[in-house]
């Protein structure tokens, strides 16, 4: 039983360790055979060093060479799919079909690819000429990227082929791929791919790296040093914020995306219109992938009227129905306990579940919970305690200005829902919530659930603090995704032979969409 | 003597306050008349309730009237140009005319004035649609913006007037300004006006609101507070710093500009060629405003050649022959005489200067300093101490490669300037040299220096940490400054009448630009 090397400086060689550690397979709660390397600060700095070099040389390479990497990698997941597939399924308990081969596999070729086209074509990094001053500017790469991948989409949002990963390269940055300690043989089948579609297309080989694990003192050191230049990071809100303090003190843009409950509201024309249609929707959303997405309704709001106890009734025989999944990992099953266990002592009351087991392998109950308006309101803090897993919490509010005061009292959220009767019997009480809703949440939806995130321009996974570091950023979508990964460089008076292509007067693809003296355009500049 | 009133809540009233202050005109060094009230956290909560309420207004006041707003507040600016340029005089030293009257006035108002049209147009905010999934986004109002101005712009940079304030109420934002305490009048005078033009337009007379100084806990408090949405800062490291540190552990954007050296290379074929004229340009970039500018040239470059010795021969001549304004306050004289104490004792040598007084008032003589290559490197940190004010230092490099050293060394920027031969002799040095300044600043320049910061819409008047806190954005140039002051609001198939008019289907002016699957467009989305 070998240790698996890391790969550093365009190299797999073994890690300069501090210990070993192996994933479990969470269906079995037995370790899987590799053993994974827990990388001293060593590896870190040789992979920062690396990172600046290819950060360097990147700078100067086409970007078309950038997209023809992305979509050989892209390529070569496909083609390798069978042992991701079965990779992800040993380490995550996530089923194979359709969950990994049929929906995340090619969700994550296709965001590669939409950030191959991305890069190709250049808008996305908001070039703008003031021909008349000759100023202009452009978002250029912010340098070496370390992504943190979570736990629940081992490829989607993969540290070493995710969203955060695509939109870096996209950008011009390489990522230094700090492995989800759940799936490091996902991440390094990821890796493989990686470095050989690198060499194919004579990119530095230093353009993607990976570590599987550090301290927690390195990994702080790791987002705090000068030679990084951005973070991307998905997890725990406790995790997250230890490493948004560091990169904060010394200025460095850490992208989170932390903790969210997703309010639905549930408008008392919708129960009455379609309220077993609601009730599907509600539970499939819940409990899909054993209720492990950010964007998991974990929190429903309902104004008390004559549907809500049938509602609550058929909710909770649903949950009891649907089979209950593997959980992630021991961690999370045991953080899901926890989370129940606080959320009844506040006061919430089991409906159906609340108790360990039930599935394969790790795993808890589907577990539906209910508080009124008042005593959430007692303890809105508490009642916001994240939940992540198979279980959510209803609200049931006395009234409309109940529920305006408990949306009042709710952190920043990725998501907010709000399902209303189609003949606009609740509108005006959705006037009176929404604008309320719509500032502490990123994306806004009516009549659906939160649970797909569809990679699409106008997407926003992202909203206010906590759920992330900076309301203005999504992880998902493209071209807004990559502009994380640039800073703002402005080229005033610069020589027109010393500019960046894609500010030149002659438009460099033909297709880049530039602001060019006020107006969105893919022409070239005007001669004067 | 009476106390001045605070603007809080739409109307004028005492504060309530801790304590009172006078500003003092820096050419007699004598208190002005007028006093000002140190505000209590009451003053600061009752405008943050009375924001948050303006906000929630704003959001469904249409463009179009916050624009009116802007440019009538602009004229009425104009109308009052002798007051303003009268009390800003008396306050900051500043030269009534050309600076005042003729140069940062009507820069503030343009600047208004391009800030309204931006609101009317709305393409600042991104618009994106996606019309086959009904996903649609847009950068919405971030919420009530602190805005702490600077001393040096008291109209460009205003709280109440300046970038920050056009951006954020062009953002849909209310303001609460925070006047600089060396220019409280100044400020007063704004508020004035602009309460007078929300009146005329019918806005939330709670849009502009200022107070004068809080105790530093209370600015913490204020910064950090969740009511606020973002904060705008422009002035010292230190006191942005200790406000980035509250405003960070809560997860809300601020905005900081703070110090920058702003590194000026002269390349040996551009002194060869046009010695004299750049010691021309150096010297009175480095000596207008007395220095006081965020991007005043604090550190030259050279490499040492056969100029050398006559270019700072003839630039020490210059700074000594040029008379010697009035700083812009007690503070600004005693810093830079500080700063200056520190280079000297760094190992740094006077050329030129190097003593108090010298011109009316608060006043320095405008020194250059001069430090040889090797011992830079030495202690890099402590010769990048900006000297505030009418003194550079410049370093002279044995060689090139210890330039790129010296360029390595360098803390972020808001600007790298680098003045090279015409006719290609030094292209080879700027080939090593710039891609390592090009990290380092926000803004490039060739053959100029870097005062003049036009307001155009390809500005960068930003750059990395230390010289503000991300990167990406900048405080000055239209659209991009608005955007820091946006939440990026996705619709997920919200119904058609809910959505803002910006995402719509028919564009609501017929000349927004949205991103309509894929494309740049001013047309409406076409029916299916």
């Amino acid at each position: 039983m070998a240790t698996q090397p890391v790969l550093i400086s365009g190299r797999w060689r073994a890690g300069r360790a501090t210990g070993v550690f192996r994933a479990d397979n969470p269906r079995t709660k037995e370790p899987l055979p590799d053993e994974y390397p827990i990388s001293s600060w060593t590896d870190c700095t040789e992979a920062l060093d690396s990172a600046v070099d290819a950060a360097e040389t990147l700078r100067s390479v086409a970007p078309e060479r950038i997209a023809l990497f992305l979509e050989r990698f892209a390529e070569r997941i496909e083609a390798n799919k069978e042992a991701f597939v079965e990779m992800a399924h040993a380490e995550t308990g996530l089923p194979k079909s359709p969950r990994l081969a049929d929906g995340e596999l090619p969700r994550t070729t296709n965001q590669l690819r939409q950030a191959a086209a991305a890069a190709r074509e250049g808008s996305w990094a908001l070039p703008t000429i003031d021909s008349a001053a000759n100023i202009r500017s452009i978002l250029g790469p912010i340098g070496p990227v370390c992504v943190f991948g979570p736990n629940n989409f081992p490829f989607a949002f993969g540290s070493c082929s995710g969203g955060d990963f695509a939109a870096a390269i996209a950008a011009g940055c390489p990522v230094i791929g700090k492995a989800n300690s759940s799936h490091p043989g996902t991440t390094r089948l990821f890796a493989v791919e990686a470095l050989q579609a690198l060499g194919e297309y004579g990119l530095p080989l230093s353009t993607v790296q990976l570590i599987y694990r550090t301290s927690h003192v390195d990994g702080e050191r790791l987002v705090s040093d000068p030679r990084t230049g951005a973070i991307g990071y998905t997890g725990s809100r406790h995790a997250g914020l230890k490493l948004k303090a560091v990169a904060d003190e010394v200025g460095k843009p850490i992208y989170l995306e932390l903790s969210s409950v997703n309010p639905v509201v549930i408008l008392p024309g919708a129960l009455k219109e379609r309220r077993d249609a609601i009730v599907q929707e509600f539970t499939s959303s819940c409990l899909m992938g054993t209720g492990q997405f950010c964007t998991n309704p974990g929190l429903l709001v309902l104004i008390d009227g004559p549907e809500t106890n049938d509602f609550l009734t058929k909710a909770a025989a649903g949950f009891q129905a649907a089979p209950v999944g593997t959980l992630l990992s021991r961690g999370v099953e045991s953080s899901l306990a926890e989370s129940i266990r606080k959320l009844v002592a506040a006061g919430a009351k089991p409906l159906v579940g609340n108790q360990l087991g039930g599935g394969a392998g790790y795993s808890f109950a589907n577990t539906l919970l209910r508080v009124d308006g008042r005593k959430f309101l007692d303890q809105a803090e508490a009642f916001q305690t994240e939940a992540f897993g198979n279980a959510s919490l209803v609200v049931v509010a006395d009234h409309v200005e109940q529920a305006a005061m408990i949306l009042q009292r709710l952190e920043g959220n990725l998501t907010g829902c709000v399902y209303s009767d189609t003949r606009g019997e609740d509108d005006e009480i959705y006037e009176r919530l929404v604008p309320i809703l719509r500032q502490r949440v990123g994306r806004l939806l009516n009549d659906k659930m939160p649970t797909g995130v569809a990679v699409s321009a106008a997407m926003n996974h992202g909203g206010p603090f906590p759920a992330t570091g900076h309301p203005g950023f999504t992880a998902v979508g493209i071209p807004a995704s990559i502009r994380r990964f640039g800073a703002l460089h402005c080229y005033d008076g610069v020589r027109a032979h010393r500019l960046p292509t894609a500010l030149q007067d002659r438009n460099p693809t033909g297709q880049t969409w530039r602001l060019i003296d006020g107006q969105w355009s893919q022409a070239d500049v005007a001669k004067k």
